[in-house]
């Protein structure tokens, strides 16, 4: 692992990720086509990127880049080296395959140990991963690190909110990690316990770990004065690594970036120029060590503000701010995330007489909690039970399957249909 | 590791897992109340057993022992030694906590990456892993020994048949690690595709690993001729590793067992008394390694046949023969373990009226595929939506959180219940 650069002045850092955007380059030119391509139409060779500024006469890479060259198109290793794959979604629900060397992956279980430690975790504590494996893999990089740290794990995984406080109770987990509104869940399954309906249940919760969705203010508090604990946010990009990209210290002003790991740009999201310092705009991050699947001014969609002002912990180094939206259309149901897009090309492979659907997003603390959608089909039909259309129940199945989360589905007329643009969406003006 | 004593005699084998045995009994009187009173209580000291004879003398752990220690009264180091904590359930369906300690994990994933390398895995293949991660733990075992060999690994978790088809293609799969139902699933969706529905599908296929649950013959002929791949079991417990205990080598005549971790003997069910050689009969096992963990003499619950004749393949060493049957009435469906002990409690929990239920398992190809639970309650009612009763929708999602699968539910009259007996139960008469 590249040395904690704590220490380092921001100049040394800057010149450190210069050094090895360089490497990163020359490999991405020498292993990946698209890059190439890229490279020689502008004219460009790996030795003209000189500065920052250089930089930026790079393209950036979208969610449509990698899903256009699945599974294997932008890996820069043989396949050979690569021991773990991981598949994702681009924004219209395509797949899309991201790789690991064994040296990525001891990489990025390095960062997520050190954001442990950085937050006190040692192996006296306890840690209760609260995620569903199978949706979000990241949790198996908490718990990788919190083995590697000499912690306890105690892979919850899925289970009801019940057996999370039974688990909690009965391990003593001093650490849980799981996502926003799972752990508001779990804290309202606790207030019904404690008013007597299970029985007194005792905590000896002390931290909380939460992504991969941001955390709203609102939320942070309810689970800071329920759980009594201290709540940290983390943050991570599926198509990169997640968790470990940046995490919350505890003095709680910002989320420390990894920048040996990762160079950070925030950008206008439809100019693509640079914002000026502190302002909000898309965060575009370089990959600056992955070996297997390097990314180049990867768009992640997320908007965010960075700040490079020491933080009240001591650290300097960037900073992100909250996640403060998307720029598409990514809806984040309990933790999972989707596209209306990927929604209704599920609806019409079922039955390609449905017409047109509405997306309702029944959110909690600002969570994504529920998803009702509404169907309208081309022939008017209340009822989908005739032989063209597929069966209500399939689809619920269908939906639960391949998204991972079940919704409610109602067949409506299109007249009964809201109007379009309930879903909230990050508009940005032209400038 | 300890050596692989494939080379070794009988004698030598038996004489190392003798001198295993002794450590581990001083270990487990030093360090586990429950083992310390029973040995004290028979007169016992770790220095009196010398022989395997005189190990016949302790008494056998249970199913009932270990929950009735939960969380952690059976363990033999302290909190803070123990990297990775694993819930299972005895069979009433009480919680059973597992702990291992680093070095366990380090043993048993050593132990997997051997039946890898014995079915001629190597670091050009690649492995995809289609199981439940929260339902099934053993999952990770198959990742993380799959990394060890430099394989490469295409965790596609429980995705649908037809994702699992579409990333065997696209990523080119040689090998895939699943349940047999879910293989069978995947051949008839593969057939389906074949048959032109969604076009021709070419695979690279070479090997099927099979478990947790027993492969009959049936199956494993269906699977090998539809995928043109070989098909081999493993075997594991889910109270000490699975998988990893033991495995088919290509010679397929039976599992070879990991002997120098595990000590097997077969006794017959009620007598407890051991069964003749090559006789069927209960599996009882004795972890020699297992740091934070010991099972001594532990009743598996597993009926089947050891061999110590030399394998086809030109190792000694023992086998266990299929898994035949099971000594208690657990229920697998689609590879999940379910007790209806476990069942009708989650019932009455939900719905204190219920006076009866039936479970109804539709097998298809000797595997549990279905589960129609049938329910009585005691005031006759058929629909339980009054106000003293759980909502049918609710009792179903709170099973399929629970059970971690969907289960058809019903109410009926308890006059329309089916006669009890249903499941098969294995019965053993008295000797």
């Amino acid at each position: 692992m590249a040395p904690n650069r704590d220490g380092e002045s921001r100049d040394q850092v800057r010149l450190g990720q210069l050094e090895q955007l360089q490497m990163l380059l020359n490999r991405a030119y020498l292993n990946v086509d698209f890059y190439r391509r890229r490279m020689d139409r502008l004219g460009l060779q790996p030795e003209d990127i000189a500065t920052f500024e250089d930089f930026r006469r790079f393209p950036f890479t979208t969610s449509g880049d990698l899903a256009a060259h699945y599974p294997y198109g932008l890996f820069a290793v043989p396949l050979k080296s690569v021991v773990r794959l991981k598949i994702t979604h681009s924004r219209d629900g395509s797949p899309v395959v991201v790789g690991f060397t064994r040296r990525d992956i001891q990489l990025w279980q390095n960062l997520m140990a050190r954001l442990y430690t950085q937050l006190g975790v040692t192996d006296r504590d306890i840690v209760q991963v609260a995620y569903n494996y199978s949706l979000f893999p990241g949790a198996f990089t908490f718990n990788h690190a919190a083995e590697q740290i000499g912690a306890t794990l105690a892979p919850s995984a899925m289970t009801s909110a019940t057996l999370q406080l039974k688990i909690m109770q009965d391990f003593r987990s001093t650490v849980l990690a799981t996502t926003p509104s799972f752990a508001v869940h779990i804290l309202s399954t606790l207030k019904a316990a404690r008013n007597g309906r299970i029985g007194q249940v005792k905590s000896d919760l002390r931290l909380l770990l939460l992504g991969p969705e941001p955390v709203p203010d609102e939320t942070r508090k309810l689970l800071h004065d329920g759980l009594q604990a201290e709540v940290h946010g983390l943050y991570g990009v599926s198509e990169m690594i997640e968790p470990g990209i940046a995490g919350e210290c505890r003095a709680g002003s910002g989320y420390h970036l990894a920048e040996e790991h990762f160079l950070a740009e925030i950008v206008h999201p439809v100019s693509g120029q640079p914002v000026p310092a502190g302002q909000e705009g898309e965060l575009v991050i370089t990959t600056l060590a992955a070996e297997a699947y390097p990314l180049i001014r990867y768009r992640t969609g997320d908007v965010t503000v960075l700040r490079e002002t020491p933080c009240a912990c001591g650290r300097g180094g960037a900073r992100l701010g909250e996640i403060l939206r998307r720029t598409d259309d990514r809806l984040s149901i309990r933790g999972i995330p989707c596209y209306p897009a990927q929604i209704g090309n599920i609806l019409r492979g079922l039955d390609p007489s449905i017409s047109d659907f509405r997306l309702l997003v029944h959110r909690r603390f600002g969570l994504g909690d529920h998803l009702d959608i509404l169907v309208a089909r081309a022939d008017g039909r209340r009822l989908a039970a005739d032989s063209r259309g597929a069966d209500l129940d399939q689809m619920r199945s269908t939906l639960r399957r391949v998204l991972g989360f079940g919704a409610r589905l109602q067949i409506v007329a299109a007249a009964d249909l809201p109007a379009p643009g309930l879903i909230e969406k990050t508009v940005f003006l032209d400038p």
